[in-house]
């Protein structure tokens, strides 16, 4: 289990699923958290920090049987230093797996004190135990926004404004988005009406789900006979079918919006008026289905009357997997650009957050429905999308000013100028490596993205002045100028200036490049 | 150990020692952290992530021999939820406890391919499984800056100015800090000339440095009696002493600079050529001595350059606690103001970040000495400091403007107004409880330290308007009006003006009280 010799080296590595993020990465994430936090703010929403870990009980994993309380979550339990060895002495504690557990947890025990309803959002690592895969990883961001203890359909609406304003503050133009709205009522309804009622048919009922989810792919008759007795395809695997009833297949497939016109594609229906007439149809006789198609409407009326129409916010049948946590008004926020890879192959980044009306979550602690709704991001997926959105838009040289060292005697004189040059916010540093080779400090500068380098040898000092190198218009040159000896002929890009002059003539060379 | 009734309601409670972060907190923490990253990156310093948990053996917490390394740290067996059950399949991994131990092992990972010197900045939540207790949390915040592969004192003097220039940045004042800067060399020189070399001698070096931590307190007289055959103190208490020699004694005490004039007090001697003259004369005779001054001295110099003045940073012979990690140059960034608690008691907040030389922690993995310097910033205790000295700064209304839902029937309106002032870059909600009682809403409002509510009744809609209700003015208003009847009649801070003006005259609202 652990290595026993104790002077074995270890290996510097990670678990695996586990990642270090890098200084371009981490800009860009801290950019898109600024942008998205202040139109969480512009909303109302107000911030809110819960710890890394929380009891197992309170986050709602109930124990299993086994020891370890390990699926999904990273479990442990919390034995203090000074009990160390007594095995009962500690609860189980595991890692949040989003920030939903812990705001019930949250709302559960300040419920007396809070205003109501109660607004928040929250930003912050997540963590999973589960697989990791290319692209997946077991710790990533998260940012939420909660309305807590508001019934109002509005509370579902905003949310969905909230998410298409956060997806164009971070760049992504309308028609390259799409928030899609559903309602769990309806699902419920329809499968009250469709005979599926009753946990004895939650394998059919998942069957048909499964099958609806192929209606693009495979077009109306291939689903009508997987919602049935089978499906045979083109090479003779025959897939089982859900066994429903001509009526409820009839059922199903008008909430579709492919029912007997059996063409207009479900996931590109624009019409809100026919989507919600579909729905009415398929749930008909429903209460539960009622409700859900009567929330829909209000919603849609909703962001209509501020300006959302239907290519921003979409009242769509496609959102049916994945539902089983929520309890009303359901929301998937799904990128519909597409791009090339490298290899010129189509990329789409589908959905990047999600959310819904979950009523149930704090009653696990009072015993009290409480309603709420709530929107989250999946930061890395999106900003992942956002990379690529962007890849194309040329990186300025953001890299630090770097003073080089000539004499190591007169090393106070390069800090001073490094001094000079932060005083006046220009980000800037001295070479701290060996100043012995000359040329390792220009590399230096290069790897570091530097935009130029401040070089004070013994004739400059005796003349007063510095020399400025512009790396950027150093690489330049260098691309055109073939030959070498030109190339040290000419030394391009190279000025030499008053040393009191220093500051102003940086920020020109700056400013040249941020034009 | 753990519940077994599956029914049982969880209570909402939280681990000791964790907490959640409000709003108003979570805000000031915010906008620090945002100054302290202006800061470090103007340095050059880069940002790094690296991820909440790691090996344990990578983390250099080595492995017990116990079932649970859980000294000091929270570790706990990584168990893939594919292979639970199997108790032997989990590597132990553990929560950082620092944001150095994943520095180290990211440098020796990435050695190759990075740039040398390699300076990052890194901010975060470390976990501590320790005892928690009043304002100490096994949960807190950590904002470092590290130069790997530096060997030069302008990399240390650096770290002293970054401290300095971001206590600045964050409105602490020149002469309300002091960054102490002592050196591991000095310290091992004084111990090899009082003849406590080897480690045969911990425990007397211990003591000795013990009882000059008390020198401020307790007077040189004592701490003499203390570093040689014990004390009595006045309750006739004996306190063993160090059992040094004269010689010794004499050697450590001219290092304070207590010597022979027995008068200066430590650490207030500002005075760096006196201070440095008093730790050459302690360790005259060792080579490691030497080099600690010498670094102490050029560190001195290259800050007085650059214009950092002892006001700012201080050679201190007070700092000597804590070193075990340091192989040079160590800093301590101290808060000196003092405040008055609400019982009017002084209150210091003392050190709230530290550094300095730690040139083995790579080798752990590769063998080979990478030097290296950093600073640490402990953010929760420097922002407790900042709260207390800024608490009587008026906090503004900075809660979202409500608008009121009056008619039931027309929310689609109301959340339209939302609508237009958010799109004005107003902070603004929609009221969401249930509206029944308009006083509730009110109540909300306030509670929400919003600045201004809007209100749009029928009369209102007939007419095009809507009245807005400043809550700032209000509260003022009701103070002074102490008459109940009065103050209905007089309906103050409350105008009516046409729906068309309702973004222009919000913001007339808002400037008010931002003035």
């Amino acid at each position: 289990m652990a290595k026993t010799e104790k002077d074995a080296r270890p290996t510097p590595r990670l678990p695996k699923g586990l990642r270090d993020i890098e200084a371009a990465e981490l800009r860009q994430q801290q950019d898109m958290l600024g942008k998205i936090r202040a139109v969480y703010e512009r909303y109302g929403f107000e911030p809110l920090e819960t710890p890394a870990f929380e009891y197992t009980d309170a986050l709602g994993k109930f124990l299993p049987d086994q020891d370890r309380p390990n699926e999904g979550v990273f479990s442990f339990q919390d034995v203090a230093s000074e009990t160390r060895g007594d095995k009962d002495s500690g609860e189980w504690v595991s890692l949040r797996y989003d920030l939903t557990a812990p705001l019930a947890r949250y709302v559960a025990q300040n419920y007396q004190d809070m205003p109501k309803p109660f607004r928040r959002y929250a930003v912050g690592p997540v963590w999973r135990n589960e697989k990791p895969g290319p692209g997946r990883f077991r710790q990533f961001m998260q940012f939420d926004a909660d309305t807590v203890g508001a019934e109002s359909v509005a509370a579902d609406a905003e949310m969905c404004m909230l998410a298409a304003d956060t997806l164009e503050a971070l760049g992504i133009k309308r028609g390259d988005y799409v928030i899609k709205v559903n309602n769990r009522k309806v699902l419920d309804g329809l499968r009250e009406v469709a005979g599926l009622a009753g946990p004895e048919n939650d394998a059919k009922w998942l069957t048909a789900m499964r099958a609806l989810d192929k209606l693009d792919r495979l077009g109306d008759r291939a689903v009508r006979e997987l919602l049935g007795k089978g499906r045979k395809d083109e090479s003779s695997d025959f897939t089982p079918g859900a066994m429903l009833s001509d009526a409820a297949i009839d059922r199903i497939l008008s909430f579709t919006g492919w029912g007997e016109q059996g063409s207009s594609s479900a996931s590109t229906a624009n019409n809100v008026a026919v989507t919600l007439a579909n729905f009415e149809t398929a749930v008909s006789g429903s209460a539960a289905g009622r409700e859900g198609t009567d929330d829909l409407k209000m919603l849609a009326e909703l962001v209509e009357a501020s300006g959302y129409g239907a290519d921003r916010i979409r009242i769509d049948p496609s959102v049916i997997r994945g539902l089983e946590y929520y309890t009303g008004p359901v929301f998937e926020a799904e990128l519909t650009f597409e791009l090339k890879d490298e290899k010129g192959r189509p990329v789409r980044f589908g959905s990047v957050g999600g959310g819904g009306r979950y009523d149930d979550l704090v009653a696990r602690f009072t015993g009290q429905k409480v309603p709420a709704t709530g929107f989250s991001i999946g930061v890395s997926r999106l900003q992942a999308a956002l990379a690529a959105l962007n890849k194309d838009k040329a990186s300025t040289a953001d890299g630090p000013v770097i003073v080089t060292v000539m004499e190591k005697e007169r090393i106070a004189d390069y800090q001073k100028m490094v001094h000079a040059l932060r005083t006046a916010g220009i980000r800037a540093e001295l070479y701290l490596g060996n100043p012995k080779k000359f040329g390792k400090q220009l590399e230096y500068a290069d790897k570091r993205n530097s935009p130029c380098v401040v070089i004070q040898g013994s004739d400059e000092k005796a003349n007063s002045q510095v020399t400025l190198k512009d790396l950027v218009e150093g690489a330049k040159a260098a691309e055109a100028i073939k030959d070498h000896e030109e190339w040290k002929e000419q030394r391009p890009a190279q000025v030499t200036v008053n040393a009191a002059d220093l500051v102003a003539e940086v920020k020109k060379i700056l400013a040249r490049h941020n034009a």
